[in-house]
Parts: structure tokens; sequence; C-alpha cells
């Protein structure tokens, strides 16, 4: 199984349509395939001028190491000068915190990527578990 | 009036299907805000891995210059040594050629820009005018 | 209502100004639009190398993340890991710290933001302040 | 003699009322000193998107290789490889065209630089030796 652009974009306006529902702030979410690469970028028109850059950098850091955003958030305290390091190496940079969530199957093969940003950490990724539990793909948070 | 997101996911999704209509290469789409920010990226799965860098680029180029992908193309021509120098200057590049088009209103008013990369630039450009036109919009190809 | 050059000028003009009658440090200030490009920079010739970079950063950060400095400096007490993986994806950088506001009009849309650097961060920002205020424009220190 | 703050903005506002008086297109400025940092950047809110960092590119390149941007143009025609390969290690970049000026005093001091972008590169230079020459500054344009 892949990631396929229909369903990367399903997953992205799933993402936005939860924050809707919820009355989150307005996001941007961004769906990268294994290679890093977009998908589906989607920023709502309301939200600040970087908040598409922050989703991708949440998303690609989570590729980049291979761990969701929670344990990036863990190494972050843990290693701050290692985070540091990478965010300055890494071409899309990496953002340690909740909303970069690694895309599984359901043998735990690696997908692609979720990076959401607009509201607080917990509420950007609980809006990319929404839309993933919907798609009947696997979250790794991390956690 | 100013682009929203529903507007510009309606525009990169009519640009892929157009392609999808014609047989044309997988395409990647991008659709800037004035700002020069992602409103929707969008890329086909089938498409070779920076596309979508290729689109953004082509979108964000007319905006930084403030022309249309076909005149870009002509400077590009006339004065090789500018453009070479100014795509190392803008912080997504620019990429001067079709297939970069800036969006306008009915009052020639700047509403930002799409950019489409896959096939060859007139054909990519083809895909943009057909969405643009769906809705209703104005595209300055810079012709 | 947007932002003019003329009066960006000006801005930028009454910040350099009230640092002048306060005898603080030589300022630099940076006015940037929504898109969170340039309208005016000023530099004064006796201060170091790089306050325009700082000055810029402020403002460009308040534009990045739709907040004042002193949110961000907040969310960078919070969230020290955040603002440093922020800092190397936006293009212009992130300065979070008072002495970056987002201008604002009546009605609290965005017009821009007004970045001071060169004194204290609380000195930097009283003189953004004199001037937003002289020109009748809202301040949003994030406060 | 050394350039001021004071100065600088008389040159870049005359810079500005040049191209009006003559109908140009709205142009972006910028003055540097010495040391290629910034005194004085204004850009017309008309003007596209990166017009100042096109100003700052042909400012900046003028210092970093000491001609004036008529001489880079020659060598971008001479020696292409060389300007692309050093457009990607300046910081600010280079833009080899007319429309960067170093500025020069009587005896030929190096004061700073200013450059100019909108219209031509012909009518940006146009505009920055007007300024110049109102202030008694001597422009020295590579020819």
């Amino acid at each position: 199984m892949s990631l396929t652009l229909d369903l990367a974009l399903q997953l992205a306006r799933d993402t936005l349509a939860e924050g809707e529902t919820r009355g989150f702030l307005p996001l941007a979410v961004a769906v990268l395939d294994t290679a890093g690469q977009p998908l589906a970028i989607l920023r709502d028109h309301r939200s600040s001028l970087h908040r598409a850059d922050i989703a991708v950098g949440k998303a690609a850091g989570c590729l980049a190491m291979g761990f969701g955003g929670r344990e990036l958030a863990k190494r972050a305290s843990a290693m701050p000068a290692f985070m540091t390091a990478v965010s300055a190496i890494f071409p899309k940079g990496i953002v340690p915190v909740p909303g970069g969530v690694l895309i599984r199957d359901a043998d735990g093969g690696l997908l692609g990527a979720i990076g959401v940003s607009g509201d607080t950490s917990d509420n950007d990724e609980t809006c990319a578990l929404a839309a993933l539990d919907r798609a009947g793909l696997h979250a790794d948070t991390g956690a």
C-alpha cells in the first residue's frame, strides 16, 4: 500500500474539517510521502503567514528522524543541542512538537507523514488523528 | 475579492483534472496567495520527486517579479544573467517558463498565482488556464 | 485600508525620532507589509552591523506566527525547542522578544508589522508604540 | 566623509521621486554602507513582491565585487559561470545589471552603494544617478 494523492488530499481536508468542527484556530496541514515530498498542502487563508512552513516542518522532521512528534519533543528536551543542530541541516527543518505524525499501514509500514499547525500542538495533533482514523490508517505520534 | 482556501483548492483540483482528461503526464500544482505563501499544493503521487518545488517556483517567481511565466521566459532569453541572479535571491526561486500564471480579478487586481509542472510547459499552462476559466478568474500568462 | 510606502516611512522615521528624543541607543527599524516584504527599513549609521536584520526578524516573526513579540517571548519560554525550530525555517527568522509589533487597523485587520532593535527590547518597543500612536494605528504587542 | 542615515534616506527618497517624475514603474531602492548593511531600504507598495530583494542584490553585488553594475554586466557576459557561482556564495546575491551603483566621494573613496529595481535596468539606474547628482556625490556605474 502507498499514499495516493487522493488519499493524501482526503487526509488534509479531513484534518481541516476536524478543526472547523471543534472551533480551533485556522490551520495549515501538510501530507508528505515517504521521500518527504508534498502530496497535499493546504493552508487556511485566515491563518498566519508561515503556518504551512511549520506544518511541513512537523511532518518532514518526523520522516527525517523516523519518529512521531511526541518522541521528537522528548528528544528535544533531553538533547536540545542535537535538535538545534539538525534543524539547521534538514532542508525543511524539524519542528519537534505534537502535531507531526507518521502515517503507517496495518503492518506498521511507513506511508508518509502529516503535519498540522495553527492551534495548540495538542489540538493540531487531534485533527490529524481524526483524519487518519477516518481513513483507517495508523497514526504514530511518537507517544 | 481575495483567494480563499476553498477557491484555491478548486483551482488546484481542476488543474490536475484537466491534465488527466487530456492524458498529460502526472502533474504538481501550487496556488499561492499574494504574499507568495501556499493555499493549496497538490502533487500527483506518480510524478517525480521535486515536481511540487517546480510548481511553487513557477508561481512564486511570477509574484516576485510581477509578470506571468511567458514574460519571464522572454526576459530569461534577453537577460540570462539577471534571471540566474534572482533565482539565487528569491526564497522559493523563479522558474521562468510557461506554466506560471498570475491570477487576477475582473479589474486586474492581483489575487495570487498558480504554478504547474509535470508535462511540457505549454501543456502545464493549458491546465492552469482551464481551471482559471472554469472559476471565472483572469489568467495573466505574461503573453 | 492598507499600508502605503509613505505611511510606512512615517512610522519608521517617527520610531527613530522617538529613540533620539529619549536618548536611546542608535536604532534600526523595519516596517513590513502583510506579505512580510519591506516597505521601509532604516538603520542608524551608528548602530551595529546587523541591527537591521534583527529589526526585520522581529517584524517578520510576528507576521509568520500571527502574534506580537511579547506573546512570542512567552512561547519561547514555554516551548524553547519550538522557537529554535521555526527560527531555522522562516526565511527571515523570528526574534521572539518585545520590539516586534503587529500593526492593525481600527477593526483589528492586519496591516503589517514593525520591528525595532538597538536598545533594550522594552525601549525598542516603546519607540514603535509612539510611532503607531502618532499615526492613529493600533499596536498589537502580544501582551 | 561617510554615509549617514539622513543622507542615505535622502538618496533613497530622491531616487523614488525621480521615478515618479519620469512616470516609471513603481520602484524599490536600497542604500547600503561599505559593509553591505542597510541604511535605507524603501519599496513602493505597488511594486511586486521581491523588488526590495533585487534592489539589495544590485547594491550588495557592487560592493561584493568592487564594481558598478555595468562592469558586473560585462563580466557576466564574459564569464557567466563565475557570476553564477558567486551569486550562490554572496549572502545577498549579486544582480549584475545596471541599477547597481557604487557611491564615491570627490576623491573616489567608497561610501557605499545604491541599488534600484522596478523598471528597466537603464531607467532604474537613471533614478539613482539623479539622486546622487542632487546630493553632490559621485556615481560609479561601472561604465
